[in-house]
């Protein structure tokens, strides 16, 4: 029998043995390119300036581990959001789906106009009923039918212009820059408007972000019984809408820090990234600009998607940095390399 | 409390676990005793050939390091919850200090009653007017206001009983059962019925969970400009309720994912238990059994805190495994070693 300081010290020896496997993989990366997929310019030696600076126990402007909060928003930042949000493009997949069951839906707007993909009249509809569509294709069933669902369509459905999974269209840049991050111990969160249940079923995978680091919308729940054990229903009624002023708010209330480092591409993601620069000591600031008209899509200020508007002139005021994703990106998405 | 030292390699190891740099740790420790304050016999066992079991990936029972999520009640079952639950000897101390600018709490009820000390007029009221005195001193000011309160509280707050912190009354065979657990690359989360914003500030320190990683009861926020700057103001409404039913609910939102180890100490955590037993593969549900009288306290079927009438009868039931306090400890608190 041991006491339990025996205990703790051979914890300690596996953080020095362990740190120094973290302290290398920092090293190595050091010595190669940790962001291979990124020119050289001021955007990437910006981000690797407040990497090495925060992370350097000599600065002043040191930040402690647990402090090392790094959230990202998803949609047009880490993989792309046009010509639609690839969660209406479920949705309308879905509608497809189950209209058997639904024969109102051939006369009800806007499943009318899903059914015959007639996607200037959705266009017409306002939020509010694009809601309802989600609703009915996102609730009524259990968060583990959900999941089943969502993990089918991305493993059959195509991406209308790449023809690729929707999985396959995300920034190459980015996922180098989430492993940097990680290299030097933050802790990668995604802050997203979309479904948190829509993308906890794959951003394991594909970014290398555990399921309880995600934030996103979500719609209420309830425990029920089904054959005697335990389900959880997923109900149509708003829960938390994970956008605008809504992201800070929901930091506070997953992540309980506010990050260091945050990261957008819309106005959606302005007052996530108030809340960070509002926070004391060094911070990064990272908008991406959507300017790759060949490769992705270049829009900005007037879209209805992704708008980036009032972001832009912020960043420009405040000195945030702006990835002009055609010039400071050598690949886009993976499948490029 | 343990030295700044430890808090930081805490966190180090909690980074490394993301490097799967871990394996040598569970061999190591299995080397020595991972659980010195467990008497042995069959609950200490019960434990540890469950984790072995678990992390071998020769048995059938294997689960994958992405899976192994445990999840801990707090009050009774970390620290103590014995005369009342401590974050309400948070909430009288504040109605007191707030007093001053509420001259009408000294006919208002339960207000009355915290101000006269009258703990058997207290004892009388009802759910909703013991939420009352949380609302009204929880809300209405800022996250990092009450942040601050709540650290100031615990830094000069003593138990009636012990004369001592509260966050010196957690259980140290606890500790090292979270220990043990993330040792062997299991994440370790709180799910409270208690206050998430109450929880945050200490349980980094105090237990070595960060601050994402804690489920608790919630009021709702809201965006506010103050002085310029975006800050996020707790308003008086409930948010949601970190309790029985709510604790699946509050896993799933948190979390994503099923627990494959879960604790509690009362009929509050029964539907945690429920919702951790009904999932596939090997799972581990435990029962603190408040049973030592001298050291502690001995409660269950008719206590009013931390009931354990239904819990008890189908841990025995199931054949979960039930915590002795008295037997199955050595030592309850750190300070008694």
């Amino acid at each position: 029998m041991y006491p339990a300081k025996t205990y703790i010290i051979v914890n300690i020896i596996f953080q020095i043995f362990g740190f120094s496997c973290s302290t290398n993989t920092s090293t190595e990366l050091k010595g190669s390119d940790p962001l291979p997929s990124w020119n050289e310019g001021q955007t990437k030696s910006a981000i690797v300036e407040f990497v090495n600076d925060v992370t350097n126990p000599a600065s002043e402007n040191f930040v402690e581990v647990a402090d090392r909060i790094a959230t990202f928003d998803n949609d047009g930042n880490l993989w792309s959001e046009q010509p639609a949000y690839f969660q209406l493009f479920f949705a309308i997949d879905r509608v497809k789906q189950m209209a058997a069951e639904h024969p109102e839906w051939k006369t009800e707007q806007p499943f009318k106009a899903v059914l015959e993909s007639d996607m200037a009249e959705l266009a017409k509809h306002g939020e509010h009923e694009l809601l309802q569509l989600v609703m009915a294709t996102h609730a009524g069933i259990t968060t583990e039918e959900f999941e089943a669902i969502v993990k089918d369509w991305l493993a059959t459905a195509k991406h209308p212009r790449f023809n690729k999974p929707y999985t396959e269209l995300v920034y190459q840049p980015m996922l180098e820059l989430l492993d940097f991050l990680r290299a030097n111990n933050f802790k990668t969160f995604i802050v997203s408007g979309g479904g948190i249940e829509f993308l906890r079923p794959w951003v394991e995978e594909v970014y290398g972000i555990p399921k309880d680091q995600v934030v996103g919308s979500s719609i209420k729940t309830k425990l029920v019984l089904k054959d005697g054990l335990p389900v959880i229903e997923r109900l149509p009624e708003i829960d938390f809408i994970d956008d605008k002023e809504g992201k800070p708010l929901g930091i506070n209330k997953f992540i309980g820090r506010r990050p260091v480092f945050a990261s957008g591409n819309s106005d959606g993601d302005l007052a996530m990234l108030q809340w960070t620069a509002a926070g004391e000591g060094k911070r990064f600031m990272l908008y991406l600009h959507h300017t790759d008209e060949v490769r992705e899509w270049a829009y900005d200020r007037e879209s209805p998607v992704g708008r980036l508007d009032k972001g832009l002139d912020e960043a420009s005021e405040k000195g945030w940095t702006v990835i002009d994703m055609k010039n400071d990106w050598k690949v886009i998405y993976p499948f490029e390399k």
